[in-house]
């Protein structure tokens, strides 16, 4: 009965500010920290892992493609090994400062349009996985349940812990249902709460359709980024422990 | 009767080339690798090191400014912290490159204006020197002999590697003759290789007003940007050779 | 008596955003827009200009260093031929923004520390002058009163627009007392606008000691990124056109 | 019996140089200039106007994908007004160095995977379309012989250059051999020549298989990246003049 609640933090960048960090920090168990290809920059990531070194928070790269403007969400086509050394690059990046903040990364999640061509296509995924490997083969690979960047994590020979989302609709075939669709996203809070308490308690996604796709799951994502969207968090949190869920990093979680 | 010889390597960048690369790898004992901020791109920054490994050839990261389009030459001004944070940035991507292909690095040297700036500004050369710390208090930090950087990292308790350079003529106080001056740069092969011969056998840099100054001298930087440059460090090597001196890793010349 | 309200705008980058635009183009009459080298990206520049045009205000070239991570606040060094360059690519790019929405650019206005520095230096504050000249010499430059940037504008032979700030104190030498020093920034609305009314009543800058330097003043700066600064703004407006100034593009200003 | 001969130039960048740009003008009639987002910074497109400028080559922008890193060869996937927006960005820039050098513009060009794209996909071809449109109507776009890009540029009553390559064999569809295929690329300048004057000859592009595909051709790109390939480029210009073609601008071969 252990779950992990997990967030994307450290994304502002330069004079930009983003995300409610501070607030979230107090709320998940994980941050994926972004790594200045797509957000972040090297005070704001530094900053970053010192306050969730701080919280108790675990640490994990968030890789994304390089592209500032577009934060990420835009489609790259990348050759293999290029891929490969722009994720190490940033792995690399928030490992170092981590080490400076006498700290250690726990895991590492793809972001954005990486992620969501990685977990569609099998061949991007090895690359992933390959990359968080040859870094570190302690790293945990954090991906979406049933995804092929989960299958990809496993072929590597990586602990994959399996994420669901705690405001995002799925599909019958594990995959989001898409913003532009209506219900796609999750507004209200006791939905929310709703939503993941079915899925755990089913053991598996519960797609849209009523649909059960049997799964682990061992960590949820929250947001920070719209308005409530912390809020929601906090009540999740809550009601998972009253329901008698622990809290734990994705180590222990995955350690079951 | 040790001596090294160092080089900065690494610096292609996408779709343009620069450097000899493969040439210096078989004459250099140390290479300073460029980390993405003033050249080199992630795959050229994997595919350098794991070539110099191959080739038996220490991994220094080269930090350097934010810098691509001015190629880290161009003076800035950074807030201790930010700039702490864009040092760290660089030698933990590096790592990350280094860690993936087997190897770990051995040290760091500054590049460009930031190396220059470190040399005269105590304050800013105690910031690189923190930074190199932060990461990995074992790393050597590759400054130029006499300099501020030197001192700053002593100051830091960090192993510090003297530099001095192969082909540029000195002042009395031990830096280099601006390049706009008659004679600041030694072209001629035997003119190269008899400066550095006087400097080691006189156990200091020696002016070009003949002043002696003394000081340790570990290791002697060459290039391979220019034509003609790489014949220059061959030559260098074997008349060091012939000389007696053997060609070594930056930490047994320290170990001395 | 005419007299123009100018500022920044268009600072938003990507995902981030950043002041109150559509609140500041009810207000000033001038706007000085980002041209993607501190901030802005095409998409921000091209929907700042047409939300201008729209709002009737005057549109301004804003450009700076090459320091998107800096904001374009870090000092730097550039070349004057780059420099030169570096401004031209940032006018025309908005100039074309402009074409392509049927408008066309007033005035050029250098931000941060391009614009602190051209205050200074001579030297450099010529290179901007002959930037903005080589692009249109039709164009108005808007440079701080009594600043070297203002008299490279004039020996350039363009059409120079004098600044001043509503929100600083100023030294005797015409230039802003450091915001770290107390009295810097007036905050109180009220003293917003009796600091303005009293230096247009005086014909010129009434420093922080009393003193007043004499000098023409076409255009204020207000700002929209902090807490209340759009209201100081409004107020400061109403208050002008209470005395009886009138509102007005720079040229008209300039014209008298 | 008027031909253009175009080219890549201006795409050095920074530190690093590339191509033969110089011998270069001495042989082509227009120049595609690199407008800092795959390539080329602001003195390198300043340098090159001017160069052109003297040479009395036409001036082109080459607008790019923001991807200096992959020399905007990598597919990428922008919103519509995102990629337009950056388009006019980059031909507004390059438009302010003509200005500064007293030129205009002739034409736009786009580059690499954004050309690649525009070529098969009639929506993407329009917003480039558009955006050349809305800076300059009277720009001439220069888009391959039968491609989409060149009906987008007719639909959206632009004056169409139409361009065959010089040393590339085609399919039946009027498309590039994929380089990956034997005989793609022609490297023998004979071959070259011949196949050039066969299709102008012909009326047509001459596929591989032998096939004509009639069509209007006014420019022909040849290169200048490779060895051998501004030797190519001269010799199939004597060989054009020896049978009677006369070199001219885009506006001239298109005015017939």
């Amino acid at each position: 009965m252990k779950i992990n609640l997990n967030a994307d933090l450290g994304e502002s960048f330069g004079a930009w500010t983003m995300g409610e960090d501070a607030a979230l920090l107090g709320v998940v168990n994980s941050a994926n920290i972004a790594c200045g290809f797509h957000a972040g920059d090297p005070l704001v990531m530094r900053n970053t892992v010192r306050t969730a070194l701080a919280a108790g928070v675990g640490l994990g790269a968030h890789p994304a493609y390089p592209d500032l403007q577009g934060f990420g969400r835009r489609p790259m086509t990348l050759a293999p090994a290029e891929l490969e050394a722009v994720i190490l690059y940033q792995v690399g990046a928030l490992a170092g400062m981590a080490a400076a903040e006498g700290g250690r990364l726990s895991h590492v999640k793809p972001h954005g349009a990486l992620n969501n061509q990685a977990c569609e296509d099998a061949a991007l995924a090895d690359v992933v996985a390959r990359a968080v490997r040859a870094f570190d083969r302690d790293l945990i690979l954090l991906a979406p349940a049933l995804s092929e960047l989960q299958s990809a994590g496993q072929r590597a020979g990586l602990a994959v812990a399996a994420e669901i989302f705690a405001d995002r609709a799925y599909t019958d075939a594990a995959t989001l249902v898409p913003r532009s669709r209506p219900g796609a996203v999750i507004h209200d809070a006791d939905a929310v709460v709703a939503h993941v308490l079915r899925m755990l308690q089913a053991g598996g996604i519960v797609a849209a359709s009523g649909k059960l796709l049997p799964t682990a799951m061992h960590s949820i994502c929250v947001h920070g980024d719209t308005p409530g969207a912390v809020d929601n968090a906090r009540r999740l949190r809550a009601a998972l422990q009253a329901e008698g869920w622990q809290m734990a990093g994705l180590d222990e979680v995955i350690a079951g």
